[in-house]
């Protein structure tokens, strides 16, 4: 059925019927009003909140020909979440803003749903409010709330990074770039390897309980890598006004990437974007005690130096400075 | 300047910097973090929380033809100001999410902004983040976060009309759609009538404080009138499971709406959208009660039945059933 057919209060009413069942008990009982009114709304605490939003547009951030529409909702939902995870956060509560063409299949707009709120429900996050109108292409703005854990909790910020701390990142990196390319120009490569990247892309995982975990550790900053390594440890460097110093060999590279797209593995580990692993800087002891905690893989990649313009170097194993070929992702450039 | 020469990462240095003085001094105080990390951040507290979100999407919802930059921040800003009325609460911090070409003009951006920020500060709001990216038409989501006056206020929602309740409206309608004609259709009408009808549709003023008074009055039931009056009415049997009747001869048509527009003035008031008034039930005294303390007209359009179906029956002024050209906005039909 056409959206055009079913209406945009049809559409509404089949989407709200789906969400009925996410989120956590506790977010739940402190609803007080979900999909439905003028605005969301729920017992606030006394605990610091959280608020994050970003926007996919159709033929920029994705291709329908390229992403299935429940991946494009899972991503959609998992860059905020991480948004959220880079504060050492709880996530929530979740608004959905679809801006739609009338001629899209109802079936498509419910399998976007589903996308989202299987990772929601993963997270105990309740889709509580959004807004839906036609638009002559598909744009999804997600907003997620959510709070530090306890009164006193911390969060995680790009302006903590000090000269002297370690540069960490979570899990590995590049697979969700290759991922796309797979996924984009049919490469012919080893099943697993191909099922495992094109899931890196279409399925991320937000690193929601390392970020909670950095903050309980004695981490104070950190930020998500949606832009790309490179780009994301910039914007730690220009907040907290210092420098970086990145070591190419250390990088985790994701070993699918590794294996099967040569020389140019690299620069998708550094430059990819949308892995949603967490870079995060701290002193050499804290970054042990996360690693011993941690279930995932904790790579030191570089070390926050003293350079007040926010400059990161890029050295090989030798220590010779590399030359790059992007720098991450731009909108508008 | 276009966006794309300025970048992605300018525009949002440009847009936080004019961001920065925006809200009153209890939001700033109690704000952790604003724009440029991955999430907003402020300390809660023990009321009820308000999250609500509207998307503007160019050739849909605006003209860049027909309403200016600053106009269309205003607009967007006012619709989710508006939906916290709605919930009688006090709107406190918002998430602007922008996509937009690269060959914007970076002084249009700058407008939109402007505008945005005239009508937060009027309402103590702080812009607190948000999220950039390209897109091949202009599309504006706003979140709006908010919370009750205190940890006992109560709400207002769509669900809580009763039988036998008075329907009751602010201010005049009609304005909104009548201002849109005049600017779209460059109409030649009296001077100072044109620009009350432009300033309605391009600077509407929503009732916040209003929505708060009603809620210290005792009422429970209310909507801000953004698809129509006939439109939102529906709104409110639907979810509050009653029906209305609607009496046409009551409506508070804007006057320089009636004295421009004929026979389509009614119409205009009853279905034109966007007035961002608010529309409200409650029993005869509760009304009385919110007439006299109101610094704005309140007019009493109609009555809850008991028809559980949510129909809205409007009759004339001799009690006649009225026959509709349209019910208001709906997307998608």
């Amino acid at each position: 059925m056409k959206v055009s057919e079913l209406g945009e209060f049809g559409l509404i009413d089949l989407l709200a019927g789906m969400v009925e069942e996410t989120g956590s008990k506790e977010a739940a009982r402190q609803l007080v009003l979900g999909i439905g009114d003028d605005a969301a709304a729920w017992h606030g605490d006394a605990s610091i909140q959280l608020a994050t939003t970003d926007s996919l547009v159709q033929d920029v951030h994705f291709r329908l020909d390229v992403t299935s529409w429940e991946g494009l909702g899972w991503r959609a939902m998992a860059a905020n979440l991480s948004d959220i995870a880079a504060m050492g956060g709880f996530p929530r509560y979740a608004l959905v803003s679809l801006s739609l063409p009338g001629s899209t299949d109802v079936e498509d707009v419910a399998s976007l749903y589903k996308g989202m709120i299987v990772l929601a429900n993963r997270f105990g996050v309740i889709i509580a409010g959004g807004d839906m109108s036609s638009a002559p292409l598909l744009v999804i703005n997600i907003t997620v709330l959510g709070g530090t854990g306890s009164k006193d909790s911390k969060i995680l910020t790009r302006s903590a990074a000090r000269p002297g701390d370690k540069i960490a990142v979570t899990g590995y990196l590049g697979a969700s770039a290759a991922g796309l390319e797979v996924l984009r120009d049919n490469l012919d490569i080893e099943f697993e390897a191909a099922e495992n990247l094109k899931s890196a892309f279409l399925k991320p995982s937000p690193r929601v309980a390392e970020g909670q975990l950095l903050v309980e550790k004695g981490v104070r900053a950190a930020i998500d890598i949606s832009d790309g390594l490179i780009a994301d440890l910039r914007h730690i460097c220009e907040r907290s006004k210092v420098g970086a110093r990145l070591e190419t060999d250390s990088v985790p590279v994701h070993p699918a990437v590794k294996a099967n797209f040569g020389e140019r593995a690299l620069d998708m580990a550094l430059s990819g974007g949308e892995d949603y692993e967490l870079l995060f800087t701290a002193a050499d002891e804290v970054i042990d005690s996360v690693e011993e905690a941690a279930s995932c893989p904790i790579t030191v990649v570089g070390e926050i130096t003293a350079d007040n313009t926010g400059r990161v170097i890029v050295v090989d194993e030798k220590g010779n400075p590399v030359e790059l070929s992007s720098a991450g992702w731009e909108h508008f450039s």
